[in-house]
C-alpha cells in the first residue's frame, strides 16, 4: 500500500476538527454579510446600519450555546472570535474564515465574481491565534471568464502556500452561482447543471498543487428539484422533477471518487430538514461530515434583540437540529479512512526520523 | 475589580491544557536522560548504549495508553513527539519541552547547573506543529553564584519572549538540586531548606517580566520528613520529623499567596503514593493540578522490551495512578479561578475591538 505522508501541524489540526471518531460535526457562524441582511430585516433597517455590536452579540449567543455541540467552529476574526473567544470549550475546534465576505463583480455579465482575502489578517495570525485549521470560501464557476478562474485559483494557490508554511490545515469551501443568460438562483436550468459544476470543482481542487486538506462543498444536487422533494415539501414551492434519490446519491458518489482529500457538506442557507436530507445522502456516499451554519441556528434569527427568546430557541430547536444531524454521522467517512489516508497505520509523519526535530521547518 | 488581559493564542493554550473544569491533570513522558537510565537498568546496559529507538518505543506506548487520561501531555521533539503523535486523541493537550537534557556543571563546586535550549529546536517550531505549550525546565538555586543564577534566568526571559511573540502559554518548570556542602539528596539539611527555596523561586518567576502563565513545581516539602511520614512509610528508610502536615500544608498556602499564576505540582521520581500525598496537599492549599510523570508510569518500565507486559501494567495499574490523583482533582483551583484572573468575567482579551484583527501581531 502506498505510503502518506502527513505534517504534524496538520495531522494535529484535523484531530482538532473532527470528533473522537473522526468524523466532522462542524458549525459556521462566519456569516458576515448575509447576516447584516439578516439582522437587517429582524431590526427593519438597512443592512449598511447593522452595527458591529450587533453582529458581534449575535455571534457570541450562538458560540456559546451551540458550539459545545460542534466538534469545530468556524468563525470570523472581525466580528465573532475576539467576541466569543471565552466561549470556546476545551474540544472544540477552531476554524477562522480568510476570505473577505462577498466579492466584486466581474465578466462580461457583470454577475461573476472575484474573491479577495481579509486585509489586514494572514494566515499566519490565524495560526498565532491558536486556531486549528483555515478557511477559505471562493465563488467558484469553472466555466466563468479565463481572468476569473485564474483569479480564483490564484488565491486558493496562495493561500494553499501559507497554510503550509504555517503547517494548519486548509479548509477550502466552493459555492457555484449562476451567471449565464439562461440561469437563476433558483430555476431549473441552474439546478440540472448543479451536479456537473460540484464534480468539477472537486476534481479540480483536489489537485495537490493547491494544498487543501478538506474540501467544504455544496449538495451535488438541488434537492427542491428531486423527484422524491419537487412537490413542495421543504418550502411550499412545486417545481419540475431532474432527477431523483438514486441518481442524487450517484452524483455523492461520484463527488467521493473525484475528491482527492475528505469532503463535508455545507448548507448554504437551506432550512435544516432539506440539510439533514443533504447530510443522510452525502454521509452514506462517502463524505465525511458536515460544516453546516444557517441551516442549524437561523431560526434564533427572529428573536433578535431579545437575548434571552434567542438563547431559549437556541437552546431548544438549535440543540435539536444538531441533535438531528449528530444521528446521521455514524455512517460518515471517518477522514482517516478516507482514500488518501487508508487507516492510521498507513501514513506516516513527514521526516519522521532521529532527527525530525531538526529537519522540522520553522 | 481590576482587569487582566489576555491575549488570543493564550487563553486558548490554556483551554487546551486544562480538562473541561480548568484544572491540570497532565502527564509528562519528556524524560531523556533520565529514561535513559531506567532503561539501561532494565536492559543491563550502560545509558549511552540505550538507543533511539528504545525511547521512541517506550514513549509511545506510554502515551498509546495514557494520555487519553490526561487533560494534556508533555512530550519531547524528539524521541517521544514524532513517534507517538497519532496516539494523542482530541481534546488532549500538548506541551513540548524545550530545554536540552541535563545541564552544564558549574559554579565553584561544580555541582551547580547551567541549563540550556535543545539545539535545532524553536518556540517557533513548537508553535508550527500544533503544540498548545511550550514547557521549560530549570534547574534553579537562587543561592546559587550569581553567573548561574543570571544564566538561568536570561534563558527563562528568552523563552518568555518567543512564547509571547508566538503566542504560546509558557509553562516554567523549576527543580532545586544540593549544592552546598552540607547539603545531599537525601539529608535532612537539604529537606529542611526545601520550602523556602520552592517559595523563593515562585516569587521570582511570578515577575511579569519572565512571562510565565504556569509554574510547574516542586512540593515545598519532603514528605519523608514529614512527621506523619517520617517512619519509613514511602520507602521504608526511618528518618528525622522536621515539619508535620499541618506546616506543610502552611508551606503550600505560602507558595500559591507568593505564585502569581496558576501552579501545578510536579512528581519528581517520587513514587505513586507520596505523588497522591503530594497532590491531595498541594491541590487543597491553592495548586490547579498536576503535571506528573514517572509517579504515574514508571512501573512499567521493569517489564520493558516486553511491550506486551508493559501495555498490560499501564493499562490497569497506570490507570488506576491516574484515577487515584483524578479524584484528588476536585479541590484543585480552576485556572481561572486564580487571582489572576479572578474568574472569566474578570478577564478580557488583548486589545479587544472592532480593529482587534487588525491590531493582533503576527
Amino acid at each position: 500500500m502506498e505510503k502518506v505522508f502527513i505534517s504534524a501541524g496538520k495531522i494535529r489540526g484535523l484531530k482538532a476538527l473532527a470528533d473522537e471518531n473522526g468524523r466532522f460535526k462542524m458549525m459556521a457562524i462566519d456569516q458576515r454579510g448575509s447576516l447584516k441582511r439578516m439582522l437587517a430585516k429582524v431590526l427593519s433597517k438597512e443592512a449598511d446600519e447593522v452595527k458591529y455590536q450587533d453582529l458581534a452579540e449575535f455571534k457570541t449567543i450562538i458560540i456559546k450555546v451551540l458550539s459545545p455541540y460542534s466538534s469545530a467552529t468556524l468563525v470570523d476574526p472581525i466580528y465573532g472570535y475576539p467576541n466569543a473567544i471565552k466561549y470556546f470549550t476545551k474540544g472544540t475546534g477552531l476554524l477562522l474564515c480568510s476570505e473577505e465576505t462577498g466579492g466584486e463583480k466581474a465578466g462580461k455579465s457583470g454577475k461573476e465574481i472575484k474573491s479577495s482575502l481579509i486585509s489586514d489578517w494572514t494566515v499566519e495570525k490565524t495560526k498565532r491565534t491558536g486556531a486549528n485549521a483555515v478557511k477559505l470560501l471562493i465563488y467558484y464557476r469553472g466555466d466563468a471568464s479565463p481572468d476569473v478562474v485564474n483569479h480564483q485559483k490564484e488565491i486558493i494557490r496562495e493561500v494553499g502556500r501559507d497554510c503550509r508554511q504555517y503547517d494548519l490545515p486548509f479548509v477550502l469551501e466552493l459555492v457555484n452561482y449562476p451567471f449565464l443568460p439562461d440561469e437563476e438562483k433558483d430555476n431549473a436550468t441552474f439546478a440540472r447543471r448543479k451536479p456537473k459544476i460540484v464534480k468539477d470543482y472537486v476534481e479540480e481542487f483536489s489537485r495537490s498543487e493547491y494544498g487543501v486538506d478538506i474540501l467544504k462543498v455544496e449538495f451535488p444536487a438541488n434537492l427542491k428539484f428531486a423527484k422524491e422533494y419537487c412537490q413542495g415539501e421543504f418550502d411550499g414551492v412545486k417545481r419540475e422533477a431532474l432527477y431523483d434519490l438514486s441518481e442524487i446519491k450517484g452524483f455523492c458518489r461520484e463527488v467521493t471518487a473525484l475528491a482527492g482529500v475528505p469532503w463535508v457538506i455545507l448548507s448554504a442557507g437551506v432550512d435544516i430538514d432539506e440539510f439533514v436530507e443533504n447530510v443522510r445522502i452525502a454521509t452514506k456516499s462517502g463524505a465525511s461530515g458536515f460544516l453546516g451554519g444557517r441551516a442549524i441556528w437561523q431560526g434564533c434569527a427572529d428573536y433578535y434583540p431579545d437575548k434571552e427568546a434567542m438563547e431559549e430557541w437556541l437552546s431548544t430547536s438549535g440543540v435539536n437540529n444538531f441533535k438531528r444531524l449528530h444521528q446521521l454521522l455514524q455512517e460518515a467517512t471517518p477522514y482517516f479512512e478516507h482514500k488518501k489516508f487508508k487507516g492510521f497505520p498507513n501514513f506516516y509523519l513527514e521526516k519522521k526520523g532521529p532527527d525530525w526535530y531538526q529537519q522540522y521547518e520553522s
